[in-house]
């Protein structure tokens, strides 16, 4: 029930024009400076850890917001690892 | 509205003690089968075509369907590319 | 000895004004053409089977032709699949 | 000449039995440990940054030692993040 997982996202807008992409990524920190949970910033993505279905949803936010913030494609990656205490 | 987005999915069990993931492969079949998507397997997943809401829930129901399954630990991996007609 | 994996990947390129990526698809084609192993294309990427380190050997050329296409940055994903015969 | 890219790896066996896989990450720490190059360990994976061809080479080597920890069957994980100053 209290089951925590963890994920990792990254999202790439195309099509922006510049290969930077500071601007999306400052749309990701406003969901997560919102989102109650534990998460951490990589070089390579954010690391978020919570239950699994606020994690589903958290994604979609994310991914949702660099959208929002003008490109008009984005691919976005995630992988969650998650371990279930009272089976393993 | 009608905007539709591609995602990607693969669901690896760990610690099975088999390299098979059969089972679990099954139980994900069994998930698509409701899901009124289009989707498509190929030899390193599953791709899925849908509004980009529907693919997020999909995805949280087939990674629950492996765990399910019995494996006390499963890695999911996703992939969406999602193209905004009215933007691009 | 002769083991063959299996590897997905994609390249995105990031920056380069339009949220097509056509451009930078057929130069994937082109090394997929000379490469001699099978390959397959889906929605979401290209699958191809081969001897492991030939897999790693064409990740980078790949990758690289993405870059020469004229794109200053690219994001590539690779998930390689392999299952020895010999172990299991 | 001198860019430098940055690359996720992470690798998963498959069929241990056990859903811990301490025994090969510290296979992977092993390849890191002689790689000459920065990298960090996150959660999710490591993060390694050099040039772009010893990135590939260091991700057929952290694949292989996974396999060779024992594990008939292995996934892995890799993104590539390579932007070329010359160009962007």
């Amino acid at each position: 029930m209290s089951d925590t997982a963890r994920m990792e996202i990254a999202v790439y807008p195309l099509g922006t024009g510049s290969p930077s992409i500071s601007r999306e990524v400052s749309s990701v920190f406003e969901v997560l400076d919102h989102c109650g949970c534990t998460y951490e910033i990589t070089p390579m993505g954010t690391i978020i850890e919570g239950p699994v279905d606020r994690l589903f949803t958290l994604a979609r936010d994310i991914h949702e917001s660099v959208l929002a913030a003008g490109s008009g494609r984005a691919v976005t990656m995630i992988r969650i690892d998650d371990r279930r205490r009272d089976q393993a």
